[in-house]
């Protein structure tokens, strides 16, 4: 029987000049893909190439985490670009880490589309393929990490670009997979052992239950954790510990 | 007997969002290197996917045309930044540019820095260095295309990556076959006619007359060439037809 | 009788760096209100210092033209920006072309909010409501220039700032006063001597025939003008004189 | 008898977005002015007008601290900008602090040039004459902060501009009344107690001992300290408490 495996990813390298975020050296030990910040919405090209040598070193495999053109909004906030620009914008980010993987010697493995970008492409199926068309042309073995049961998903299919589904502990899901939009009830998991085992019970058994009770379908492949605070990073270490304790192995997300 | 070749090599894709510059539909047809500009001083996504693709049409080599991060000063003025900042910013640009030569399936052949970068790196070995080591890190084919005579050729040599020497048409040398300073008389060859025999002495002959009066040889293997207005474009047919007339081949830098 | 007027306002000093754009000399003698880029999606310091004095020279009202921080979009593009960061963009560029406008020894007359951020505080009273209290918590004496039957006048007039109704003569009007979407047929007066007919037509009798065909009341204190090309200039000097020739005097808004 | 008084001064609002820097509530009972950051180097406009409320709060006293437009370096790098792009640059960024000023209803009291502008400023007369000609033109009674000794002090002279002059507690002095070069062995005070001291010996008595043990004159007006981390605001503390107990009363500066 094949061993249940499942990726930790985490957002990295959104430091910008004299200005710090995050516990990036802390919470390496813990995950096994790295989505490092281009220089759009944060990230600059000393901190990729710091980042890039640190997920390296821990041997954390590395991905493009393009955004807006929106560093004063942290590329949080909708931008009304077109598909053409979108595509541009990716391949342009892409294209810079890449640079400093290869100075690296390690793979580019992942593009993770940040913020509003990611947002916005979940639901957009023009700016969905614009994004995998700018990935593939680049190199299609590059794997898009996007929101289970979204349109980017549906769209890397399309494109026969490799895609891997992630998913949110913190967030309850619909019976169709979708995020329960966060203005509704019930959309935010704040118990924190309740979160745990609703990963544990995807990453084993492929399903969970729905806000609405009804058990669904749900196989992700990767989990999304965050670094940027203590509490983050102790939450972290529990899903990771709690995983290993079922037999799932942390392992980053492959073809 | 080997015929003689030269490369005319431009700046290109200089435009910003609805910002235009430069007449490059209008120039490609005579020049056989491009110098795409990579968003820091110019140039935005958009803006480099359309110049690449355009120099693929028209059978121009493209180059990287990294510069200092100052859109609002195109460039041009000099910033105190670190060889290693340097290192990261060339790195980052190259990168970014060469997503695009990837996507449009076409090698992206050179790097020229751009402006004050260039201006600064022709006389400090330490930047010229970080230039060096960021190309090679990259991909070791990657031309450096350079000032003749200057810190740049020097540390690209010594680093082992090949380059390419420029020579200007305007300008006039010093014995030792670097620029005659801006601020001296005779820096500036004002006479057309003139600047054209210059370079086709270079070409043919690899010797050019230095201010001094004195014979000095030179053997650039790239000529600096603008198509900012109709004055420069007329230049570039001149100069291209009177290379053309002494059987001197417009070819691409190669190594 | 009091003689009828109107003021033609233009958008200048959108160059930036290295990149010029919009004849603005050339249109500066036909127009009586300019309203100034501030640097956010166009315009950098020392071009609203020369437009300023520029303004001066001839005689042509000052106003603030504030837009979104999104240079590669020239503003053009939506942002989910919150009201209270619109106030806040909203303060700190009409501040900094109050800086160049003491130092000339001139005043700011009015603010017009440019491209996405015109459109979307048209419709969103919230925005509209932010731009005020950002201009009246300056100087509550300055203008308001915003869309005739749009959200920003509306909240002009709550928040007790003064303001000024702008029409565009190349677009046709519902019968609320509001403009036809460019969506819809007929959304454009595509006909220039039409559009200078249905302009006169507004300063004179308070009135213009809507897409529907019923008459409707549309009393603007300002028109819309162009000043990019040689095209958009020709026009203006012909509605300056239609005006003119009907006894319509060109001046600048006022409380 | 005159009381003596002296300024404390520390840099506050260079949060940038979604980055926060410093300790500025902690600092702002213990200092009487406020460098407030204007968007180039740091601080962006929800920054600058919350920075701008507490400092009305606190009853500290607020200036404008432009740098140059070069985030990603923090302003910390020199840039070969001309004086007219300097004298712009400082009338956009002190206008659009100013507008903050005005909708909190605090006067503009102090400019205080930040990091490579005011090192350059210091010894350049044409940098340091464009920084006063640009605060002059706005008002000419805002007082310009600058090094004790520098071409700053002697260009705000020369203009007519009140002007402040600021020492460092942990610098040591040349003769002249100049700072010791970095470079130089004894440049830095590393003893704080001696910091202190020679602070409250500049304040009491206007005299210090230069880096040669020979005593020489200089009367600070202002006093510059940090707010970054919590060894620096013990020092603040410490350094008001010296003051005070010598009966040195602390004042934000003054025409």
């Amino acid at each position: 029987m094949q061993p249940k495996t499942i990726d930790l990813n985490c957002d990295l390298g959104e430091s910008y000049g004299a200005y710090t975020i995050g516990l990036d050296h802390a919470v390496l030990p813990f995950i096994t893909s790295a989505n490092v910040a281009c220089g759009y919405h944060a990230g600059d090209p000393l901190v990729m190439e710091a980042t890039v040598r640190a997920c390296k070193a821990a041997g954390v495999h590395i991905g493009a985490h393009p955004g807006f053109p929106d560093l004063i909004g942290f590329g949080r906030r909708n931008l009304a670009a077109s598909p053409q620009e979108v595509k541009a914008y990716v391949q342009y980010q892409v294209g810079a880490l890449q640079s400093f993987c290869k100075a690296a010697r390690v793979p580019l493995c992942h593009v993770k589309p940040h913020g509003a970008l990611y947002n916005m492409a979940a639901k957009d199926i023009a700016l969905a393929s614009a994004i995998c068309e700018a990935i593939a042309e680049i190199d299609g073995s590059i794997i898009l990490l996007a929101l289970s049961g979204s349109k980017m998903i549906e769209a890397a299919q399309a494109t026969g670009l490799p895609c891997a589904r992630e998913v949110f502990a913190d967030r309850a899901y619909e019976e169709d997979g979708s995020l329960v939009a966060r203005s509704k009830p019930g959309a935010m998991i704040t118990d924190e052992a309740e979160a745990i085992a609703r990963v544990v019970g995807m990453a084993q058994n492929g399903r969970v239950r729905a806000v609405t009770g009804k058990e669904i379908p749900l196989q992700p492949e990767s989990v999304c954790v965050h670094g940027d605070n203590s509490h983050a990073l102790a939450f972290v270490q529990k899903i990771r510990r709690a995983l290993e304790a079922n037999a799932i192995a942390l392992q980053a997300m492959h073809v």
